[in-house]
């Protein structure tokens, strides 16, 4: 069986949760306490090095990393990844979108604000952490004033993908009600089948 | 004929272009003037709403922007992006870590220092995306003292994509000198057949 290391509160774990569980492809789930600096256990720093979850044990012993490397690995082949090339690519844009753009901007308030608790301490980096992610939330906004789902009208990797950190972009002070397709898309992937909230237990 | 919608000092463009000529493609390539803010034209903004190159333009009208998913476009099928499925995920690992740590935090001290020539008026931005992009740096470099390309022994798209940045990283003020395998791998990436300079002219 695959294992998927993860921790309780990423953003990035859920992601491949989210897809494991569309798929319904059964895993084994091991936990990190990164708080506790589980994540930079020897043991864990041989499948990635850069200390991070999620990771993506495959039975063969490879383990891979970066959250939409794993969605990429698990989507091929099924509805998830269209098998057109241009389609596909059209996929990978917005992943590479969510990296460069989205995930950081809309992630790392989150921790600081709603998890670490030191808003005050770091408000410098958090307002310059803002002015990109609002970009990224609206050209998420116009394009899902376009079409129901992020890369047209199906649901695909790149909505699994960007809706982990835009759903809890609010703990890091963003303000969704501005993004009003964008909150209509939320829901349009709550209502996916195969969807789960962060907390299962 | 594609097209490539390209910028004279784009790092993301050169990656494209990289690839290109490595395949031995042709292609019309437009080269917009972004100082004068022509990728905020509205025809260009119809190809990419977030006004930026590199943009590749296909026969049939289709735009794919973000130069990774063009790099995945075009590798599909070519030994610069393996088959298996699971080596394959190895590359887009390293695409994704290019997009999420590396590009931005390399590509924008270079742009603020020596293209703007603004270091004085932004040295606080400069020194926060320097601190994240040397972590970049160092994870490259524990890689590639390992293996001679990024991904193992085969030169692929993830070394096309990380190469542009880091081989401009000290117009940045970076201090390359520091990561000895990463220079070594820049020679390495430099001697592969069909590669070309930012500036062909």
């Amino acid at each position: 069986m695959i294992t998927l290391y993860d921790s309780r509160l990423s953003g990035n774990g859920w992601k491949v949760r989210l897809l494991l569980s569309h798929l319904g492809i059964p895993y084994t789930r091991q936990v990190l306490n990164v708080a506790a600096g589980e994540q930079k256990n020897p043991e864990f720093l041989k499948l990635n090095p850069l200390a991070r979850v999620p990771v993506l044990l495959l039975e063969d012993g490879t383990a891979i990393s970066e959250s939409n490397a794993i969605l990429f690995y698990l989507a091929q082949g099924t509805p998830f990844l269209p098998s057109g090339r241009a389609d596909a690519a059209r996929v990978m844009q917005w992943l590479f979108f969510e990296q460069f753009d989205h995930a950081r901007f809309l992630a790392r308030p989150r921790f600081l604000v709603a998890i670490a608790k030191q808003e005050e301490k770091f408000k410098d980096e958090i307002e310059y952490l803002r002015q990109i992610g609002q970009k990224a939330l609206a050209a998420l906004e116009a394009q899902l004033a376009r079409t129901p789902f992020v890369t047209g009208n199906q649901y695909t990797i790149a909505d699994t993908s960007l809706y982990p950190y835009t759903s809890m972009a609010e703990m890091g002070g963003y303000q969704l009600a501005a993004y009003p397709a964008v909150c209509a898309w939320l829901e349009r992937v709550r209502s996916q089948p195969g969807f789960i909230p962060l907390f299962v237990e």
